[in-house]
């Protein structure tokens, strides 16, 4: 343990001890947008870096939290220590398939090698990021060897948690036609792994082939090479060979040099991010708070006033930044 | 025409009087981010209002360029002038696919009564949005009857063109299976007319059983009923209907009431988000010029500072709002 831990809060000491129920608390601190989050996501930073963080994207359906499950059993035949980050996307609609997909991964919820925890959205797009990063953080901090982090994402996923992610895995199933036009017309960021899921699937060969063809156009020689592996989650299929492409990623990067690099770019895209979600914060408290901007957002709605007008009028007299 | 218009600028004035050179120079001017197309919005805003805006969202390949195509071909029927914004995802990688989309609008390059015009994004994400909304406030300023949108979504759009939209009209084809799946996970918003196009598919009934099935989920009795109708855009199959369809919607919300709410809730998140999108921009600006800044971000590169103080810290000394 680093020098710097003899001063460190005695939430901050268990916490990187790797005491569980610290962990559970740190995270729900952040996720209340409890002062003492920041300040202990502060306080452990500098014993951050040592996890790998491993983002799944994909659209709904196929089956991210089953294959997370069936990781995390594998990394654990290793005996690493894994976290699991399960974000759900902020929905006034049913999230009944998502709450089903988390109850996947409760054979793990007795094995205290692994950490389990979702995040619901807050409303806000950038605070939930901004949120699902620091836990990230803080389980990397109190240990972990692996975080393991799902967000649903079709095309451009709308949570930018997989930016924070060395590794960025694609689950995609035989039917995923969307997904693979998204790689094709290049909507859709060309992952560092692929897998496709539910291989049972007798349309298995032909998407298979399709993700090949949407991957060709944009491979660039000397480049990582993005494996297309087939799984079956449910059945710990194909499982062993994914928790070895991931490792693979990442001895890739960390020897092309570009793991620092990618780091260092997503590190710097957080604090803006963060910068940004607290303005657009500040300017909606403004708008509910002040009578004078209400009364400048109703001439915009009468057509007097231009939005881009009243954008500047905003944040030339009316927010104190 | 109103009053206000004996004082507008002569490109204004143009503008107004329909003249389709006047048109194409504002959208240049505000797609390069010229002051005068911000002066020029803010002169014709009061006179916008009138066109119906339809947004067209659904992954790419489903033929949504076809669809909207056919669409003015049946608006044009009717003698309604017709303008056409279509928005290009930023893309590191091939953008053939759209590019060929495009082409099929070309019938309508000679029509006066149509305006065709794309954009393509200048890579800040707030600042596309923000470009589009003005270019189609100019469009209904230039008195089009309908404003047509077409932007590349999965799941939730990353352009939030669609928020400016009355109608919103989701294209999905056989094999849209991850669309199909975000809907019923709530992921993605359900939209005001759904199409399912290339309709000669032999899996078009099963795929407008699993869309039927995904929006019931979320129907709510006295509210519209959104349709499913079937298209083959390229041979020009049901257009007539679609067009209905989107004259419809219109008029129950219009008569709802909730036209107007929409609206007003459109034009203020418009506020909102132009005001942001100029922050984001300035901080960015900061992070490039400001060496206290550039050093500040390296020290959370180096772990040593956490990125939320950091951003903190931007946000209190070093920027200039």
């Amino acid at each position: 343990m680093p020098e710097s831990a003899t001063e460190l809060s005695p939430l901050a000491e268990r916490l990187v001890s790797g005491d569980k129920r610290a962990l559970a608390r740190a995270i729900t601190l952040i996720e209340s947008d409890d002062p003492a989050g920041w300040d202990l996501v502060r306080e452990v930073f500098p014993l951050t870096g040592k996890a790998r963080i491993t983002g799944f994207t994909g659209p709904p359906g196929v089956g991210k939290s089953t294959l997370i499950g069936a990781l995390t059993a594998e990394l654990r035949k290793e005996d690493r220590q894994v976290a699991v980050l399960s974000i759900d996307p902020s929905s006034p609609f049913t999230q009944g398939a998502l709450l089903g997909d988390r109850i996947r991964l409760s054979e793990h919820f007795l094995d205290k090698g692994v950490f389990i925890r979702s995040m619901a959205s807050r409303g806000a797009l950038g605070g939930l990021s901004e949120a699902a990063l620091q836990a990230a953080l803080v389980m990397d901090a109190s240990g972990k060897d692996d975080v393991l982090v799902e967000t649903v994402g079709v095309g451009q996923g709308e949570i930018d948690i997989v930016d924070h992610a060395d590794t960025i895995v694609l689950a995609l199933m035989p039917g995923s036609g969307d997904s693979i036009q998204a790689l094709k017309a290049g909507v859709m960021e060309i992952p560092d792994v692929i897998v496709v899921n539910k291989a049972d699937h007798p349309m298995t060969d032909t998407m298979i082939r399709e993700v090949r063809g949407a991957l060709s156009l944009s491979h660039q020689p000397g480049e990582w090479r993005v494996p297309i592996l087939r799984t079956e989650a449910a059945r710990g299929e194909g499982i062993e060979e994914l928790a070895a492409k991931v490792a693979e990623h990442r001895a890739f990067i960390e020897q092309a040099g570009t793991l620092a690099d990618r780091r260092a770019r997503n590190l710097r895209s957080e604090v803006l991010g963060i910068a940004t979600a607290r303005l657009r914060r500040r300017l909606e408290a403004t708008i509910h708070d002040d009578p004078a901007v209400a009364d400048l957002l109703e001439r915009v709605v009468n057509r007097e006033l231009d939005p881009s007008t009243a954008a500047a009028q905003l944040l030339e007299g009316e927010i104190d930044v």
